[in-house]
């Protein structure tokens, strides 16, 4: 193993220019999710020169490399996601994005470029390899979602996936670090529409009206309980109500009140059970009053749940690349949405952090119009990639 | 009937010192409600030296006195509570109450004495009387109700009463005024006990128990509701919780929350209501919450309504006595209660406040150890009965 | 007295006719507030017809009459309303609203017609009179307002009008009934903006942000107990919030929710305390969150108050025009608003509401589109004021 | 290393009938918190005659052990708790607690056994042990606490302790795991009396009183939104109010309201935010209505927080001893509360908790009357020490 690590080291590092040049290339050309088009066509064709077998159309604009090494052995798997954000870039780095209005504003450039480095170097080491290797170029992670689309399209069989691996470039860690966590690292964000019906009638006269802007603001606070109350401490759950909107003038009684909102949970128990506890509440309240309701809720992305014996692999991994000091354990999971988590619902698998940041311009967070990386955190995840391949 | 008013003019002031040696009488020797044996005892040996027809323990401890006029006509009734209070006398008048812990803190022993007064005046103009007049002595209407039992031994029947009257000394109205008010002008003081019942946990626990202390809170708060948009605001209603108790340990959770509260109403209808709203928005915030409840609502005394008639013509009469300005008309009822509800649910009439205060001694509120009444009152209370009973 | 009535009486009906198509004509060619032209205009004309000293301009579109008896005496003033309401008519009488979008729904042309016949009745009766009869005609009741810029232009001045009248046709009495209730007998309609500001945030992160939904939530229940805890029960009041909109999307929590509502009380002095208890309520709940506010408030017309002699006075008169069985004490004010308020602020008086319906056809609320009236009301309307101006 | 494993699995198992009988011994004899007289004294008997150096009084009734290795090294401790719960024992076993309402419930004379064996088993192995080993024997851990005394005596200095492990008997894990968690894995348990205060009167006059029940009420809906709001949805948090108390009569409004509770956190930070926002949002509330409070808080143990590297090593040493599938990883934390938390804000180190259930009768959770423990889960515990002690 001591051998192939080195060999690892040198074909990663004598590669790392090609690697930046292709992040380059992706920022400069976003494409936003389902229109990946020249972004596919690239990364196919890479893939192709490498002599690896490829399918494309995969969850529509998705791409798929499959290596096989040369002794048989399970079939590993690692994902990049490939979509841009409608996001204007306020870097001003020379590579910035072309297209005004999209940017690669979430690392995803970075993602692709990554696992196309990884393809190559693995390609190369093909005679060590046992077993295969699945390169899953994925669009629309930022929404609607291409992962569920590519398993569908049959992405984790023929052959059957045995794990699964993927990252995301993190300005909360530095270059050199990565951060891994057990369990449910990345929450369900879920969201829904609440209608509160009352009836009408002359602001002086609140008898003979059910008022929905009273009624509602009871089901708001009692919707709180469902935090501080019905579900365990330790369970990170959020239940907000992002837009509120009832009443015509000051002095009619508004006959409803339309809410709609965000639950993000972590495990999938926690979240079959929100939606129960929101119904169970807002109809209790909502009978009390004479009031009605209309709740429409739709479920988004599952939470990422890492697998123990995964996430310990990575951390093994990662002490040889990194370093025991560049090992994070997170403890507190994101309750941002993550599609990577339609994968581990099916296989066993790990999704970690990988730190990006070396200074104030490499530490804007995600989503910003002035996110960027600090390169060098390329190379690491394209060597971690690769041990993987080889642990495994 | 001018000549009429001079002749109860003369007649009352001639008794006025008896008038009062009979309320200091009274006052001395208190008696709470149903145990009014002496009192008793006095008023029917008053009524029967008058002559006046008399039947004793009406409603356990109630006297009754019967004057025919000497032509027929319509029956009138005068009423007097005779109960005192659980009170210990502060005034430290040399009339004062003889008897520790008891008093008549609620101006009953005047009241008694201006019907016993009324009575001999009426006597001593029997012959010019048309009609039939009726003195009825009441116990206990401080609790647990004399005006019911009275009723249910008949009278108010035999001969049935056409009008009753009522009035009240009243430390808010100055000596020489009336207050009178139109409709509902005291409210029915209804009671209950609710029972919020959860689930019980260990207080680190929350989401294995149901917090019935929450769950109260939020039914505490809905219960605002019914006052703030549920029940007419020109209707006056009160919905208090007096008492609050519930669990065993800081990091206990409680399974049950005891509330004890006071309901008060102005109208029939409005006092059916709130109680069925009440459950109504405690069965939905408890089944909101998977909590559970147990509603007990007691009803005690209606609500006083006056009818507009007889209201119009204490006015007319109290014009004449007193001189316009001694008649107030009353726009806010009080939210106390009174058992002389139960005589107006049957048969049409008015209670009226008679104003007692004529400086800092006499203007302590009812119930109070210091109340007392400046005695010049009681005279206007006889010459407004006395010209009632020819008036009607 | 007697012979007087009598007169009224005669020469009222005389009128009927006249009284009908001056309604008519009014209700045909209905005018919004501060655009009655037309309507002084007529309103001039006819006052100077008979002889009466006018005075035009008054209050921008109102007109005065001012009639003087052939013998001294105090000065007493009858008001009507001129304008109409942005409504369209739905009647379908042949004599309906000419102009799309107008129409007289409030019963202000029946007011009118009513008090130019009183003045012709009276004008007949000048030299009967002892004293002054002012006539006011406004513009604007239904807003913003007439009567504060006619006092303001001295209405109630030069000469001082002693004692004021006015009266509202009311489908919930019927023809020969008339409501008159003593003290506050109509609210005055206050209103406000209120905005609560927290901090904006992503919906995943409320511990990083200030929810103005929630603290919204906790300000609109927090304000159910000024009602239901804060001011007497004996005092009606309305606090309601009849609009609210906060927030931007689903998953972003709001900034700021904006809310709208009205304010009705009956007493300037809970008039005056109702803001104060707002403010102070929010500023607790928003300061207890971290959030803030913003209040506006605004006082519109004060509550109609009526004197205790001036309301007995339309009594007495009323008992005669109409029988006793025709009048009726209003218990129960009403929560809506007029700006009769601003001339018993300065003197003594009375509104009541006159009687109006019939049947079905004459029994829409007022504002309704199929709102009329049976024209029978007008005729009790003139003598009721006629009998008034001789009755003070 | 190998070998010495070997040694130590040998040494072990060689004394297995005495650990269990020391359980034994324990667990018939429970002494509470800060009466550990008995125990105390045969724990030191035992250590004496293992040749190891002793401190009894330590922290009023602890006792430590120290054992220097032959050779110079770091400083390693390992802590049992030694106090028994004020329960009724229920088990039946024969060994049963022979004192009525004292019982060993929590497992802690497990604890004592096998620190007590571990001693035995290291002192064997002096020769080839680098450094020093500190045994700590522990009172009252159920509270009010003897860790705090314990390093108050100096219990962590001479020599300074370098790092420090404990255990914890755990019902939810079978014997043969155990159950390690990074970060922060237990709570503090703080706690609090509230005094709502507002101003007493009568139930019919809400607006000449304060109502304490109904800000009350408020005040606990507040104070939801500390965790459904305030703090991040990662970070545990409970606010449980247990108890709550006020008022006098179902008539009288209610003064004051008392209500006591429980506060459990996660982090430093958070355990002193949590007050500070419950002060701010009752202070914000109760002044919004009028009202005063007082709140007491008092802090009792901080959370326990295991060491990144330790908790590693304790996973290696697992791994070792119990196999991969041993180790099960907690993600979520207990909310209980446990004083070993005052060694790790000294010192790093680790607390993992031990299986001990292998069928119904060893599944009775923690505190319950029918506790018991798999015996065989002791061994487990005294190999894993004594392979950390090595492995440091």
């Amino acid at each position: 193993m001591k051998n192939l690590e080195k060999k690892i080291e040198e074909l990663a590092a004598a590669i790392e220019k090609e690697l930046i040049a292709l992040r380059r290339d992706f920022h400069q050309n976003p494409e936003l999710g389902f229109e990946e088009i020249e972004t596919s066509r690239k990364v196919a064709a890479y893939l192709e020169k490498l002599g690896i077998e490829i399918k494309t159309g995969v969850g529509r604009t998705g791409v798929v490399g499959i290596l096989q090494g040369d002794s048989p052995g399970p079939v590993i798997a690692f994902r990049a996601d490939m979509d841009a954000l409608p996001v204007t870039e306020k870097t001003g780095v020379e590579y910035a994005s072309k297209i005004p209005g999209k940017m690669h504003a979430c690392g995803h450039d970075g993602h692709t470029a990554i696992l196309l480095a990884t393809a190559r170097v693995l390609s190369q080491l093909k005679s060590e390899l046992k077993g295969t290797v699945k390169f899953i170029f994925q669009p629309a992670e930022e929404g609607p979602g291409g992962a569920l689309p590519m398993i569908e399209d049959g992405v984790l069989t023929d052959p059957d996936v045995d794990a699964i691996f993927g990252l995301h470039l993190w300005p909360g860690f530095k270059v050199g670090e990565i951060g891994v966590g057990y369990g449910a690292i990345m929450a369900a964000p879920d969201q829904f529409t609440l209608k509160i019906r009352g009836r009408g009638g002359h602001g002086s006269a609140p008898h003979e009206a059910v008022d929905a802007i009273t009624v509602a603001a009871q089901v708001i606070n009692g919707l709180q309980h469902i935090i501080s109350r019905q579900i365990a401490p330790t369970q990170p759950v959020v239940v907000t109500i992002g837009t509120i909107k009832g009443g015509y003038r000051h002095n009619i009684i508004a006959d409803e009140v339309e809410m709609t909102g965000t639950v993000r949970t972590l495990s999938p128990a926690v979240r079959d059970e929100v939606p129960e506890r929101m119904e169970e509440i807002i109809k209790g309240i909502t009978s009390g009053f004479g009031a009605d309701y209309e709740l429409e809720y739709t479920k988004l992305y599952p939470p990422v749940i890492n697998d123990q014996k995964m996430v310990d692999l990575v951390k093994e991994v990662a002490n040889k690349v990194l370093g025991p000091d560049g090992v994070k354990i997170i403890k507190e999971p994101s309750m941002g949405g993550e599609d990577f988590s339609f994968y581990l619902e099916k296989v066993s698998g790990a999704f970690f952090r990988l730190g990006c940041s070396s200074g104030p311009e490499t530490s804007y967070p995600l989503h910003h119009p002035k996110f960027n990386i600090d390169e060098k955190a390329l190379l690491y995840g394209v060597k971690l990639f690769c041990n993987l391949a080889f642990s495994f």
